[in-house]
């Protein structure tokens, strides 16, 4: 049978299930990636799970995401990260060596494999034919441990691209039409498996640009083929021999199929505060600014920066505003300063930033209240700038710098400027040292964990109860995401390895007496919350369920969830459940009172069942789509418990 | 009579008192600085006053303590700040410019000027042939308003400087010698004044880092020559017409004389947590290091980058040390960049920040708890690196940058390399766009201020009750700074235009529970402090009067005060005395109530008086020494209301 590249991704990779779009399926993880926002926690449950070394072909640790160190806590866990890699045969990135997808596409990435990371935009590897998914924490702690990661198996949704793009048009504008056309959740569900003679004039960095935002669709990964370009980048890399050919077969066809023409593409953006609010650049141009930003995992080539440089070189940024350059990697920054791009951007007034997440995590560079931030990067969700009234828009480097240099929104083709046309430098910048090599098994063993003041072990998590009366603490609407269940930035992400400290920000942006109740019902029998559709989308931080867990929450209701956090649900033993009939989402209130009689029994033998509203003489149908094996870890609890109990039996 | 160059300063500026050292005298202020950390209270003042236009020569704002950005409260007192600039006919230098002094020395100093300025480091600027002062904010704001600066009369110390510095020694370890000898009030009361044929040696720069850590020597000033080197500096910079030339007359003397032979230092180092605290880099070689940051108005010069980059170039630094790079200014990070030193840094493995304070001031960079940071900073007070826990060592950028290669405190002598042989850039950048100028008159009277969310009027403060019956709330030793009275850092700075807020921050490293004992007191009568020696020392921060004023303090009676707090405290109206008799600070303890009776007309009486300790049957001599001036000031309520009743009696 002729095989697109997903499906022979999956089937090599296959150890569990059918490869039935809808089906739970087992995947064998070749690697896997995590960063300091996520790898804290993932480390501690490597320990509890009493791991000796990892079994994957390559794991990987970056600090990117939290690298301003204001106190403590921040360098303590860089100490901790570094101890637990070298304990645990990990490769260790250190902060200022940047972000850890562009660094993992240099260094690690291999055409074939399957790459799992704690990042919500670990997608962005699938440029490198690579089937690289996201997942929580906990997902990726057993891939680690060599367990299969489950996940339904997904439609396959191919994407024919032909065409050349315009001048002044590059892949984010791709992007970000894809967004415009589908929304945040065009892609739940789906694998976006790009093909077809436009890939040509698409480099491995811009492919890189477009399957990061694959996140923001809400697709499971996206997928690119391992062509020549692939092969041409990883010798650039000094990796020929990591390359393999792997593209569709003659004939492969698609769950979905879809046309893009990017001859037909102009600059696009994307309003506050979604990235599927998208629009030509021309609608609203003349929009003052107040920040222009480039950088972020969404826009993190060489060519990303260099063409802000040669739009800006010789001139100067609008008085006021804040031009912000965040390097991506060592690696490219280093060749900006080599080629004169860095002092092209400086002469022009930019601010230059350490290389990281920075800003695009709200770690600094929040912008002033209410002003309009342009920014290269994946998102714009409310608050994840930092702060709390923004007004961020998302778009290519082209428009950001085009839009510094007048101080409103501009269209880049609107610059009385020829197009640059970027090459890559001739002889690129290789840091082997970017990446400290993991320990042999033995030297592993002799490294003891560095454990700062700011490492607090995770909370024992009981078992699902059989009775469950909760009252919704909260009832929101749809699109929730991440960043509003448990915001990132400065406040916030210093607490990642503290548990009961960071759980008083949980659902903060949405009601600020959330912490004060949900301590409350966790003296009782806890609460649920109900909201409604794609409930969790974007980043994967599995704090966002730990967190209310912690404070609680044992039961979500909601019209559908975002896939990374609807696992992370379950893996913290949170009942994820979705109404049968839409409608009944308008019946419930705020300090409703559900009842869940006979869970236990119930859970392992329906799909569908009631829930009462008490008091109410109501009952509401739900669904609960779980596997067998998750359905166990659910009554146990979660999946530490789940994991705990496995170690036992095999002792 | 001759005349040394201090004196020839002090004489053209005079406008009230005798120059006869420990007289209060009044001096006509030229230029000023603030900074954000202290602009925002300033501005907030100037606008309190009714202020048209800035009436000094030139008035400069500079962003570059608080450049993080981590929500909205620091980009929204950057645009309060420039808008206040804007309006006030005062010059905005915004964030990503760099630090206040050396971009202050590139674009404005002028040799034979006086400078006062609302950061404790604004002596740097004396290596211009200027008079520059650090002081509180509202002393910065009184001058921009015309009024003249009052200070005592301070004596001159002579030190001829002999001989040529030995490869591997710089001018960081001129000043750390100089700490060695005096410690950290060695200076105190006293304009250190450089001579002799050993300057022909040392840069602009170079005095720039000598002249910028007078301050941690307790001095009011630090001056050099205006010699040939200044000129070269202002035609390097194109303000060629801004030299003249001002040199002790032959024959000047110096109230006290010191000599310093270059020939025959040696590469130096502090300890913790101390800058007196001084050895020899070699007595303490080997001890391992978890930092290394070349950075800070300490030692901001090209030479002070590129030497470091020459001695990691081709190198790699020790595994796990994290290697700090915090340009100073966007002129010399252009130059760094472009003469291929920021390449080296960075494939040496640096972390490169973007321009400013930075970790100098606890805005980034902590270290990890314990663990040793080696610095080119000028302080390393407990906690001021934004770790409570710290171990910071201050040194030359030649000792950092070797001991980043080597994991371990390294005498650079020892290094296998010859000395780098730095020279400037042929061509040295020019960044006239450094500074946004100020606005005509005209302009200026158009614009409104920005005030944000994050900026709050300074709540109204009583007079001088007539008796006081306070409590002593906290008992301290010798050398207690105003990182210790009120830290910088991420969590406290953000509130810097926020009284209340930050008044939570106040003598936190010391005793957490003062504030809320302070907030009690304010309800009663108030409260004192008792300390020993040098109290106050370090940064001018002002908030470091304001907050524990803000909490009740009246009284602080101590064995002797740092100059500026000294004077912060009048400024704010706590009546700072000290002992006659040392002996009785040992007496004194904790929760001892003083009682001050008869207070206004004491202080206008005397100079000398006494203190009831309330149930202990003893008084106290303490002293007052105010000048006519402070006493209706602090008889008022301190200088805002003071100011507040001149406008009304110029109306």
């Amino acid at each position: 049978m002729a095989l697109n590249v997903t499906q022979k991704l999956i089937q090599d990779h296959l150890v569990a299930g059918q490869m039935t779009p809808g089906e739970e399926i087992g995947l064998k993880i070749d690697q896997t990636l995590t960063q300091d926002a996520t790898g804290t926690m993932v480390m501690l449950e490597l320990e509890a799970m009493g791991l000796d070394h990892a079994k994957t072909e390559a794991s990987a640790q970056y600090v990117d995401h939290n690298v301003i160190q204001v106190d403590n806590k921040n360098p303590d866990d860089h100490l901790f990260l570094q101890s637990a890699s070298r304990r645990f045969g990990i490769h260790y990135s250190r902060p200022g060596n940047g972000v850890s997808h562009p660094v993992h596409m240099q260094r690690l990435a291999q055409p074939g494999k399957t790459l799992l990371g704690a990042d919500s935009h670990t997608c962005a590897n699938g440029c490198m034919g690579m089937l690289a998914m996201g997942a929580g924490g906990i997902d990726v702690a057993m891939a680690i441990a060599g367990e299969p990661f489950y996940v339904k198996m997904p439609k396959v949704w191919g994407i024919e691209v032909t065409g050349d793009l315009p001048d002044w048009v590059s892949a984010k504008d791709i992007i970000l039409e894809l967004l415009r056309r589908h929304d945040v959740k065009g892609g739940v569900g789906r694998v976006i498996e790009y093909y077809g003679p436009g890939l040509n004039s698409l480099s491995a960095m811009d492919r890189h640009v477009i399957a990061n935002m694959g996140a923001e669709l809400g697709a499971t990964g996206t997928v690119f083929p391992s062509d020549n370009e692939i092969k041409r980048f990883l010798k650039e890399q000094e990796r020929e021999d990591d390359w393999i050919e792997l593209k569709a077969d003659k004939g492969a066809t698609y769950d979905l199929h879809e046309e893009l023409n990017l001859s037909e593409l102009e600059p696009l953006i994307a309003k506050p505060s979604s990235p599927g609010n998208v629009v030509p650049v021309k609608d609203i141009a003349g929009t003052p600014i107040y920040q222009s930003y480039v950088g972020s995992s969404a826009n993190p080539g060489y060519r990303d920066f260099a063409v802000a440089a040669e739009i800006v070189k010789n001139k100067q940024i609008a008085n006021g505003i804040s031009f912000d350059i965040n390097p991506t990697s060592r690696q490219v920054l280093t060749d900006l300063v080599k080629e004169g791009h860095i002092g092209s951007l400086l002469q022009a007034g930019a601010r230059l930033h350490q290389a990281g997440c920075n800003g695009c995590i709200g770690m600094g560079q929040a912008p002033a209240t209410g002003r309009n931030s342009l920014r290269t990067t994946p998102r714009n969700f409310p608050g994840r700038s930092g702060t709390k009234e923004d007004s961020v828009f998302l778009c290519s480097p082209e428009t950001a710098a085009a839009s510094a240099l007048t101080g409103e929104i501009t269209d880049p083709r609107t610059l009385e400027i020829d197009y640059p046309n970027i090459q890559d430098p001739k002889k690129p910048t290789i840091d082997i040292n970017l990446l400290e090599k993991p320990l042999s098994l033995e030297e592993a063993r002799e490294i003891e964990l560095y454990k700062g003041p700011n490492i607090a072990s995770i909370p024992e998590m009981d078992q699902l109860p059989d009775q469950l009366e909760v009252p919704i603490l909260l009832k929101m609407g749809d699109n929730i995401s991440t960043d509003e269940i448990l915001a990132g930035g400065a406040r916030v992400l210093p607490f990642r390895s503290n548990l009961p400290e960071i759980s008083k920000f949980a659902f903060e942006i949405i009601d600020e007496s959330y912490y004060d109740r949900g301590m409350k019902s966790r003296d009782q029998s806890g609460h649920a919350i109900v909201a409604g559709f794609n409930y969790g989308q974007g980043s994967s931080r599995e704090h966002a369920a730990l967190a209310p867990r912690h404070l609680g929450l044992r039961v979500a209701l909601v019209k559908d969830f975002a896939r990374i956090h609807w696992q992370n649900l379950v893996n913290f033993g949170i009942l994820p459940i979705t109404f049968v009939q839409e409608k009944d989402y308008d019946s419930l209130e705020q300090g409703d009172v559900l009842l869940l009689s006979d869970l236990r029994k119930t859970i392992q033998q329906a799909k569908e069942f009631t829930v009462e509203v008490k008091g109410k003489n109501k009952r509401i149908p739900v669904q609960l789509a779980l596997s067998g094996r998750q359905i166990d870890m659910m009554l146990k609890g979660g999946l530490i418990n789940w994991v705990k109990d496995r170690q036992k039996n095999q002792v």
